[in-house]
């Protein structure tokens, strides 16, 4: 009888899978049905033993829980001590030192506060396979490598493995409101609830910890860069406690977001001056109470003097000075301040991609230890695609963290499938040729360049209240990818690709290979129908969906033809020394290289030279004629991905299929639209016919140039 | 192995129906136990057959397949023909009238286009159980009431059921934005997404149609009564449409709000006068592109001249004239014209009170036919108790519908479970003693008593984003007993507590019994612990969470001082001759009884009367003895319903149990902060001493006064 309730509710779990919302992202683990593999772990889920006791180990036990249901049926067996029945063992390795060869405890030892180690011990000719780490999060990590490994099927109970994160702060930036909207949120609204909290806990907020823990999210900044200072009052502190207590076990500390003239609207001060001493003394008391309530708080994350966010600089100080007053109240409290590098206005250049390099070159080596720069990926605002931030390599004594967009501000927002790892993996593998010829991104990042030992980081969450979390279901894969990536940039977007999928999906060969093709190309994709060859900057006013290239007046920097540039003789935003010479921020091995409209790599083309419509690439081919196949081939290939989804409906089950068939519907029409626009509005200044080659863009100009949006997701609510 | 599977099928169901989220509502479909009951259902599952076909029917072949495998753990069989095999006949009069009875087909044609007839049919010596309705729908309804028997037990094959409604437009208004705010929405978001609308359709639309059509809502405005004009432009009728396509087979009608000044907002017109022939033809014009989209569109629901909204006003119109115009342009089609009684401003009269008869019984008679004036419950605003709006009654030549609130604005928002199904029942049999001496509301809205034939019963809904509809999950109960109540108002609330408690969580005796005893005692509670007596309007101030009896400045009548009234004297609003004389808009037979505060039901008590702090009550007590007992006891009963809920924890679901445990600990506390604030508020005023028998207030009333919300929900998101 228990026997039939078994397989029943084997049977059941089974079925239950079929009915996909979304909700348990990678953690749906699939029923095993490799007899191999369920043999290897059959045992192992029969005799687990845990040295010692951790809040964390309580989590690793849910876990396995919900993986020995969903994956064999049953509850895992926990044997009463490390010999007899025990098959796993589980325990930092302080707590296994007594079985651990010194060999082991050294490799151990070296991969640090969140690496893992997991592999055999032999005791007494009996081998236990063991999951260890230095502290007790190495041990989560481990567990959910190993759950991964079943699922993915690449467990080998004969291969050791040892792994080790490459950054140290792995962390989700949430734009999320205290009013619960979220800037750039396209997954519906925030998942925090602030109105009920403290006391009314979310079941979501625990699966969103076991969510980042399984992919080595270590740190998570709750509120908007666009900060409220309420978030800093005595009230929202309880709150915060209660999402930093639930997150403790997972790993997971909590950072917020603080506004600079905080001092003034919560504070009752007259200035929110950094150097004032009752501003000084603001800072030290607020951060001692956050610690009061929260022991192991994360840090602050700032965005000062940015798009009319307060800062150092109206009190003639600059960035360092203002950095450095919050750092100081950290420091105490092993805290950190995260301070973005993402400032301009256009008083300070002609060329906006040059002003972080101007206001922080000056000041580098100024700010505090504890005190990171978040830089985004590219010096003007997460475009689709963007040359590497010029601050990389360009400062030497100032750490400096990375700052992705995971949310698809200009990547397709609610409802194109866009995998966004290949950009990422684009920009961490450049080449710097600074502090050394051979620096990347990625070694500035993660310290192996730069000689920093405080190293991050950031994605900008795509998560909100939508029940599959990311709204487009396939916009998981993206804030996987950001984790995946953070722990180990050396992965490939393709192996990460690979991993997602089949804990998505499961083990369907031919639905992987085909789902994996999809995501390999979509970023492509995505760029060639909306800014292909180095444009930028020509989506919607203030909503930013989709086309707008011919969006104008107003502040200069924030039309679409200011980036453009587009005229009789050509296209394009000169950056060389004829022009801004933004390119001069650069190593001059690049710049050099760069400035030569011939050498440059075609897909920056535009981004740093203004080129004549004729001009000609390695193609053969006019600009004007690339421009133009480049467009169309970005909706022939966003064809392509729904003809290939479509041959999937007997692989996927209903509600997921029917979810992305929709989808992938809108992005063809979305990808028409930015074609057809483009190149519409860019043949008025060319005034040459389209190559025959291609699919004539239809559709009347006045008529796209009309569409408004009003009530477009991700921005400021209009009642 | 076929067997087994079902098994295994059946236990999964049951099983994963452990795991609550709240989604289901009350379509859960628990497994059925009771042997009786299975033995009488599953021969009837076994041979299902429809005359007929009908979109709807498909409808009902869903629900029945949801059904059948939750509640029997199998399909339904369909039979090929009416006869053989067949034990469930299901069909309209027409498409049954070879079968059924002369007497038959005269008893179900009474029923109307909306009412169900389930009985047994005999063909041939057998007998067939048989839903039958007049039209598709209402076989819909008898499905659904079919189906609502067997899970509250009370189905009985040789029990004949004819029912209909007594209303005929039973209809929720969404208060829902563009943008996905909803004003005075406590359960997340909108779940319209009309971003991604028309190309994406969000299953839960669907979800959504099965669960209204389950308890017989036709009819739903989707939009906000402070109202975009955006909502009839050309694209956004594209995307209702898809809505109301969906709907359609759930008798479903979709109805859109129209703000008064879109002739001017989207139509170019200088003015919105509707008597200017431009404007004129403006709502013809846009009424006729409506109907190309949504041929059965049901009309529009305005609100005008209303804090601060646009209408005929403005133009020197009274609101007949300003609903005539779109009444006009609807009564081709056959639509219907919705205008709000709610109206006011402050320079019209002392009272607000007195305001809608004051502005509409000069025009009863004036409105055209298709025209409902959707009356509030009571002449202020949704308060936790409001007598009868006096227009019930007052007017005897215009059409009036009911407007209730389900979303709980001044009941307890997000976090307090309070059963609204008592407060509309006292007013549904409120009695008007006009037209007639024995008429009471219900009978005013339903026809009886006033004769109209186009009767409508309004509900602002309480549904949005989050997970389970309706955020606290014992707010389903509402919604569930709104579309009870518009379908019968002489259910007792306690009868729709009774099924909606065992539709959400089984036959479990002792759980109902429990469950029952804290809905039906929790109105009064709030009432108690917010404004007993008769005292209203003193919440807090715009997102009105909290107590807020102290609110002054601004605006009068949007103060808590204006309604109260509290002096050294006494407190209350005397709206006697020697006040307002609002009463005297009442019928003499009320207002005579009700001008003696003697004689006027004590719950109305400071409603109508500014009375001494030492006067009198019939329990012996003095006003302010009594005013702080009904405060205290408020506090006691939400700690009894605390207790009664922590005492069902072996029959309840973890899931839900905790959902509700954590939102009863938040209702204590916010109970004392009624109480506590409002007590030592008024102790200010009265200067005596709180009766012993009540635990003492606590807390600092100034601390009480500083508290501030601005991100509370349900109000304009500010970032």
């Amino acid at each position: 009888m228990k026997f039939l309730f078994s397989i029943c509710l084997f049977i059941c779990l089974s079925f239950s899978s079929f009915a996909k919302d979304g909700y348990e992202l990678w953690l749906d683990y699939s029923p095993v049905e490799n007899a191999e593999m369920k043999a290897q772990i059959t045992p192992l889920f029969s005799g687990i033993f845990f040295f010692g006791e951790s809040p964390t180990y309580e989590v690793i036990r849910k876990e396995l829980e919900i993986a020995g249901q969903k994956m064999l049926g049953k509850s895992p067996v926990y044997s009463p001590d490390r010999l007899g029945s025990a098959s796993l063992w589980l325990g930092t390795r302080e707590q296994l030192s007594q079985v651990l060869s010194l060999d082991q405890q050294v490799k151990i030892k070296d991969l640090g506060e969140d690496g893992f180690w997991i592999g055999k011990i032999e005791v007494n000719g009996k081998s236990y396979l063991s999951i260890v780490g230095n502290r007790p999060v190495g041990v989560l990590y481990g567990a959910f490598h190993w759950l991964k490994s079943i699922q993915t099927e690449t467990f080998d109970q004969n291969t050791e493995i040892a792994d080790n994160p490459k950054v140290k702060l792995r962390m989700l930036n949430h734009w999320d409101n205290l009013d619960r909207t979220v800037e750039r949120g396209y997954a519906g609204f925030s998942i925090w609830d602030w109105h009920k909290l403290p006391g009314y806990v979310d079941p979501r907020y625990t699966d969103y910890a076991r969510a980042n823990a399984s992919i080595g999210i270590n740190a998570v900044s709750l509120t908007n860069v666009n900060a409220n200072a309420l978030i800093l009052t005595t009230d929202f502190m309880k709150k915060a406690k209660v999402l930093a207590d639930l997150f403790r076990p997972y790993g997971i500390k909590v950072f917020l977001t603080a506004r600079f003239s905080a001092p003034i609207e919560i504070g009752k001060l007259k200035t929110a001056d950094p150097l004032d001493p009752e501003v000084i003394e603001f800072w030290k008391r607020k951060t001692d109470e956050m610690y009061s309530f929260i022991p192991d708080f994360g840090g602050f994350v700032v965005k000062a003097n940015s798009e009319g966010q307060p800062g150092p600089h109206e009190y003639k100080r600059n960035h360092a000075e203002g950095a450095n007053v919050l750092a100081d109240a950290l420091a105490p409290h092993g805290g950190i301040l995260i301070w973005r590098a993402f400032v301009y206005s256009h008083e300070v250049d002609e060329d906006r991609h040059k002003q972080a390099n101007l206001e922080f070159e000056p000041i580098d080596g100024k700010f505090r230890d504890n005190v990171i720069i978040q830089v985004k990926n590219g010096a003007i605002d997460f475009m689709p695609r963007e040359p590497f931030h010029p601050l990389f390599g360009a400062v030497k004594n100032t750490n400096l963290g990375m700052e992705f967009q995971i949310t698809q501000e200009y990547l397709g927002q609610a409802t194109q499938w866009v995998y966004l790892a290949p950009m990422w993996e684009e920009v961490l593998k450049s080449k710097t040729y600074r502090p050394a010829p051979t620096s990347t991104v990625a070694g500035i990042i993660d310290g192996t360049d730069s000689g920093q030992k405080l190293t991050l980081m950031a994605g900008v969450s795509n998560i909100g209240t939508e029940r599959n979390w990311t709204g487009h279901l396939m916009a998981q894969s993206n804030w996987f990818a950001f984790g995946r990536q953070a722990w180990d940039h050396m992965l490939t977007s393709e192996q990460i690709a690979d991993e997602w999928v089949k804990l998505t999906f499961g083990q369907k060969p031919e639905a992987i290979a085909k789902i994996k093709d999809i995501m390999l190309e979509s970023h492509e994709a995505a760029v060639n129908y909306m800014m292909p060859l180095g444009l930028h900057h020509i989506m919607g006013r203030s909503h930013h969906y989709g086309p707008g290239p011919w969006v104008e007046g107003g502040r200069a920097d924030w039309t679409a033809l200011y980036y453009h540039r587009a005229d009789s003789l050509g296209i394009g935003f000169d950056r060389t020394s004829t022009g801004s010479n933004a390119l001069a921020q650069y190593a001059p091995e690049l710049a050099q290289t760069w400035s030569d409209p011939n050498q440059i790599p075609e897909k920056y083309l535009l981004w740093f030279h203004h080129v004549s419509w004729n001009f000609e690439l390695k193609s053969g081919k006019t600009l004007w004629e690339e421009i133009g196949l480049h467009y169309d081939q970005g909706v022939k290939t966003a064809r392509k991905m729904q003809e290939t989804w479509s041959s999937l409906e007997s692989e996927i089950d209903p509600e997921r299929f029917h979810h992305v068939s929709q989808l992938l519907a809108i992005q063809v029409q979305e990808a028409e639209w930015w074609r057809n626009s483009c190149l519409l509005y860019f043949q008025t200044f060319a005034k040459q016919p389209f190559p025959s080659e291609i699919e004539k863009p239809t559709g009347d100009l006045e008529y796209y140039k009309s569409l408004e949006f009003p009530n477009a997701p991700g921005i400021r609510p209009r009642w």
